[in-house]
């Protein structure tokens, strides 16, 4: 991949600004957590992966300007930092993933001096993101597998190397089916509001050499029916223990039409994404976002002054859509239930 | 109505620029027929039955203009108009029914002076505008009767005043029902790539004080499924004998999504926008826009330079998906050949 997603160097965060994408490549850097906090949600970084991954350097960077005697003052100013990144974006399960593993690191070495803890998180931090790429290249490998040569490929916003620490989940699979030589071919949805697919997906695609078509969303059922896509491949924000799960607004769409038209519809995701205390999809919270997103592109407007808006960030696919959840342990199918937990409890 | 679509007056055709909404509200004049059949290729003008009256107008602008001594010359040169005006559009059928209907108007008084067929095919364009609004009302009569009290209407693209001569077919459906005191609402998708849901529906609706609540495409799903929407209602383009209905990019989804959903999907328009010649809806020619629709919003680069795109305007929706389609005639259900032939032959 030509480009890093986010990356901690000499004690700073750096960011590539997935705003500004595609017309301009540039990286932010961040020196505290709330610099981290204001860049996911103002959608600096986004995706669930990507997301834990920051929420993790964001605490790494917190750690370091506590002022604390105590390992009791310190670790109440921590749950404070992880309270402020944990208010960013409510769906991704990733973030709060990471928080508690950061706050465990802190707790499981409670008896070092703070500086060592400090060095600790930022150590975290830092292997959080090294094995969000590994695993990305796993769950690439176990979706490759499931890619027919010669496929097109519907994916919806991007779950790719801009999503995660690199690599990518869907877009990982398509990676991998495209090292692997099959031939395979992309569809990308631009996936309105926030535009993921035109900006992000068709940017990082193009970049890696991989051919892509960009379509409205509007088109992607009607290129089904005319039999132009082989399967669906998309990521996920969180995974319930029945396998219903939240991603992109749109996605819910996109599996209904793979269904009525027979095409495989794919969800590709790290386990970190698996939400098991939840029982179903009814119970993952939908962020809501500003009407503006809606209601400007780029800045400029495209609707009446003043008209009403709705803008659910994300909806829920219930589990009967999805033909696989493609994890880097491998491939749950059928009765997700048993598989998901199955997958964890290895 | 509180805005006029297209008008014939002082014999020049005046349009409201329909590229310009909801920014500005600006009229265009327009003198001689190939200023029409621009305005309808750059849809300045666009829906089916406001293109039928177009075309129209735009014939008896070229019939004005053609020097001729003999209705021969006269009627090979009306051909030639009919021609460049038949070929700015491919999909939406009002536009070849209303050329047709002009055509046969010259023939018709072929014995008469070539002043007078000019003025009879002026008088023509002028009747059809007047029937085409009168009918817009007979279909919202007969399809208001199917919208619940309080019911959340879900509509695509811009079935609309602005899409007619005046009043909509599917926003007269919902004109209708309003006026009726039904305290309906609308659901408006903006309607990618041309935005026509955001830009027009959303304007026009909020002009005639109907409440309106615009999403992104991609959310319609999510809405049906969580129970916010209680009937769908679009427009057509063309519809083929069997039912199958051309409609604008996105109908297909909206139509397969609120099947699965079991909420009912109508089709409004009038009987001239039946084509009972074909027999199904894989023989409805489908336009393919310029990509820079889809990458570009208002001017601005949504997408990398010179990515691919596809970009089909229309998409046909099959008649297993349509709950009744809705005609100033009254409303067919169920068994679509019969019951249009019916229509047509009353």
């Amino acid at each position: 991949m030509s480009f890093r997603t986010i990356e901690w160097r000499d004690n700073k965060v750096i960011m590539i600004d997935q705003t500004r994408l595609p017309a301009e490549e540039v990286y932010n850097e961040y020196t505290d957590f709330q610099g981290v906090a204001e860049a996911i949600r103002g959608m600096i970084i986004r995706g669930a992966p990507a997301i834990g991954v920051a929420a993790a350097m964001g605490v790494a960077l917190g750690a370091r300007d506590i002022i604390a005697d105590t390992f009791e003052s310190f670790y109440r100013q921590l749950e404070n930092v992880c309270d402020v990144l944990g208010r960013t974006r409510p769906t991704a399960v990733n973030l709060f993933w990471a928080l508690e593993r950061m706050k465990r690191v802190a707790q499981q070495h409670r008896d070092l001096n703070l500086n060592s803890i400090r060095e600790l998180l930022k150590a975290e931090a830092i292997s959080i993101e090294a094995e969000d790429l590994k695993i990305c290249r796993e769950i690439g490998r176990h979706g490759a597998a499931l890619i027919k040569e010669g496929a097109t490929i519907l994916t919806h916003c991007n779950a790719g190397g801009l999503a995660t620490a690199g690599y990518g989940t869907a877009l990982g699979v398509i990676r991998a089916a495209h090292e692997a030589g099959k031939g395979i071919k992309v569809v990308a949805d631009e996936t309105r509001p926030w535009l993921q697919g035109a900006r992000l997906t068709a940017w990082e695609l193009m970049k890696d050499s991989i051919p892509v078509t960009l379509i409205s969303d509007n088109m992607a059922g009607w290129l089904m029916r005319n039999g132009e896509i082989d399967c669906c491949v998309v990521g996920a924000d969180r995974i319930a223990a029945n396998g219903d799960t939240a991603n992109k607004i749109g996605t819910y769409s996109v599996a209904v039409l793979a269904k009525e038209n027979r095409i495989p519809f794919y969800v590709a995701a790290p386990i970190s994404t698996l939400d098991l205390k939840l029982s179903s999809g009814e119970e993952i919270p939908i962020e809501e976002r500003t009407p503006t997103e809606v209601t400007k592109i780029q800045g400029v407007a495209i609707a009446p002054e003043g008209v009403k808006v709705r803008n659910p960030a994300f909806d829920v696919t219930p589990a009967r859509y999805i033909t696989g959840i493609i994890t880097e342990k491998g491939v749950v199918r059928g009765d997700y239930e048993q598989g998901l937990k199955a997958l964890v409890g290895q």
